[in-house]
């Protein structure tokens, strides 16, 4: 059977990373598939440099075009990044399957895109655009399907993940291990894209969308980086028993859908707490199933390239298939996505760590405690250190309660007279 | 569309549960395939009993051929257990698609049933065959093609790791656990399957097939089960830094492929190590990809019944596709299956754990690693107790070493006329 022939967008780290991956097991590959994957075709915006990194032996343009317009190739890889609509939805448009590792892509512009591919009876394999190697789009696209999802959360930014690993173990500031990222590679020159909790939302949005059937809505997603989080917190939340992780959190509600990045307190004997350095791990919770764990490397060359060339031969498996026979992109019909209503953040109920620091008096407990009661908050526990210069950090964990209630509690603590700090909110969730 | 019809051959614990779900979530399902999937005939042991538990909406016969001889059936599910082999064989020759989760007749018949499979262009789905409701089986044949599979090692049966766990947990000894597990239900009346490592290595015989593309071999798989594991070496192993776990492990070496069912020591903080009660968790490790982990609810009605769905809802996505469009059942062409030899245990190679009694004695360390420097084999570390009545327990762990030096050190330890005890030697595993 004649070679499946694929037409490669970018030879960056990953882009570099499936050329090698498709030279160095392409006999076991074959093995799998009875068909050759040939990449025949790549463009890259510098020519030279792409050369000079894998030899001649395959042309190589700065034309991308050129590429989704050839008639003989039957599969765009796109791994260029940045806003790639319109080349992406010309390769649709051509009839070309596509596999894409662009999260930030499809989180904006994925339901358009799906559309489109549905139009026109091709595939767009995206689970290199989440967690790299760890095959969670599969798992929930084809391997849960007996179940209501219920909630997921991950860890699915290896970068903030580092850092959080880095701060706690080496009782490090943020800013310090943010600089060591920077020179290991770990993190990018502008870091903003991980550390503010976007790469987290892009994934967020696309495995709610996967776990609910809902379409992919990113502008809804509560989104807060690791940027503001005092090492303290670690600390104290280290001492009481948690861990703090950047999770991308999803949920089915009785009044919705929560969709949200942040930090968050996890029981420090959970196995999402031992997810450390740059490693991934998503929990997902079905009705059926209970709780499942998907674990690997989030990000990488290998790992990421291993996504890809596990959707082109998902695609070699159904090329010319009748598009029935294909799983849906978002593992549900398209035409049963729910309108299931996102809920701002105001509205969502978890448990609270709350820090604040008070002076030493008398009575402060009691007036805080009565300020927490009065916004229908109850707490769970509380510590306090021991003062220094007549000043004491206070902490409470809270029951379950709703955001804006605690909202609410913190502005009404804030204006005590002996409270001498803004205070510090983190959520907690205990996974379970 | 027509709905999809199925057989349901069993009512017990996931033949209940199968139909329950697919009750329960009917619409949820719907949703994702666009067509229904209806059980529209029961085959059981007991009839008035299944009617019992079901009501009477869905004919129920005490004839299971009567189902698979059934040209408006499409699926046959079976979750009867035993030697279904002639059962199986026949609903394939009549073109149904099989959903079972019996591993035992997988392993020990799966490359004739495969066969016959293929001949007919029916599917055969035993994602439910292997750690209930964790989506292993998919993650291997689908999601990690790009990869030379290495190794994994899985905790893959609930009952021994239950039992395991709170012999640690609590120090118990493994037949007072083991009649608290039969109460609980964890464990069967007789246990002998579970406990001596027979179910767990029916699985390794399925997941070696599927990493390295080699037919089914359980004849050669290496099985020790829990029933001889003392309770002093859990204790001892978790002061040294580890944990100990029946897994079930299948490497590719130099000179073959390892598989082995045995207890092992496991550092104590990596993730396994972790994975209690229960649960089950499989480690796979691919030259691109690295280490992936899949961890669930291995057993249970609803657990393994999610598993069966899937498969299910996996055929009626490709029901009537050309099944040169099916992925192959063990992942590989028929065609590109290889004979690589599995290597009987004598040759394997990995760490040991080695106890021993031995009167208190000058000159007795010095003779013990002597005999040890004999076989070539060099030792990591060494542990003595504090001796009581003269007598002092000894534990080597070694480097890395092939058996069969062990097994001739062991002996000629065993002879030192010091040596008060057979030796005690467990096989170690990093896991990276």
């Amino acid at each position: 059977m004649k070679s499946i022939k694929v037409g490669l967008l970018g030879l960056g780290v990953v882009g570099t990373g499936t050329w090698r991956v498709l030279s160095r097991n392409i006999d076991e590959i074959y093995r799998r598939t009875n068909r050759y994957i040939e990449i025949t075709d790549i463009a890259v915006r510098n020519v030279d440099k792409a050369y000079s990194r894998i030899g001649n032996k395959i042309p190589i343009s700065n034309d991308a075009y050129k590429l989704v317009n050839d008639p003989k190739i039957d599969i765009i890889v796109e791994l260029i990044g940045g806003n790639t609509l319109d080349l992406t939805l010309a390769a649709i448009s051509n009839g070309k399957h596509i596999v894409t590792a662009n999260k930030d892509l499809l989180a904006k512009h994925g339901n358009e895109i799906f559309l489109a591919a549905s139009k026109h009876g091709v595939i767009v394999g995206f689970e290199a655009a989440v967690c790299g190697g760890v095959p969670i789009i599969k798992a929930m696209r084809e391997s849960l399907t007996a179940n209501r999802i219920q909630w997921l959360a991950g860890i699915v930014n290896g970068t903030t993940n580092f850092i959080l690993s880095e701060m706690r173990s080496r009782t490090l500031p943020f800013l310090e291990v943010l600089c060591e990222a920077q020179r290991l590679g770990y993190a990018e020159s502008d870091p903003t894209f991980d550390i503010e909790g976007i790469d987290s939302a892009n994934k967020a949005t696309l495995l709610s969308a996967l776990a609910f059937g809902i379409p992919l809505q990113f502008e809804k997603v509560h989104i807060e980086g690791i940027s503001n989080l005092a090492q303290e917190d670690i600390l104290y939340a280290e001492k009481l028993g948690y861990r703090i992780k950047l999770l991308a959190i999803t949920k089915r509600v009785y009044n919705g859908i929560e969709i949200r990045v942040h930090p968050a307190l996890i029981p420090i004997n959970h196995l999402l707490s031992n997810v450390e350095g740059a490693m991934n791990a998503v929990i997902v919770h079905g009705d059926i199933v209970g709780s499942t764990i998907y674990y690997g490397q989030g990000a990488g060359a290998q790992p990421t390239a291993s996504s890809v060339v596990a959707d082109l031969v998902d695609i070699v498996r159904l090329y010319s298939a009748n598009p029935l026979h294909c799983i849906p992109h978002l593992g549900f019909q398209s035409n049963s996505l729910s309108d299931l209503k996102i809920l701002p953040i105001e509205k969502i109920s978890t448990s609270y760590y709350l820090r604040l620091s008070v002076e030493d008096l008398p009575g402060v407990l009691a007036d805080v405690a009565l300020v927490l009661a009065s916004s229908s908050i109850s707490i769970n526990s509380m510590f306090q250190e021991p003062s220094i210069n007549k000043c004491s950090d206070i902490i409470f964990l809270t029951h379950k309660s709703i955001e804006e209630n605690i909202n609410l509690a913190i502005k009404n603590i804030e204006s005590l007279r002996f409270v001498r700090s803004k205070v510090t909110r983190l959520r907690m969730e205990n996974l379970v």
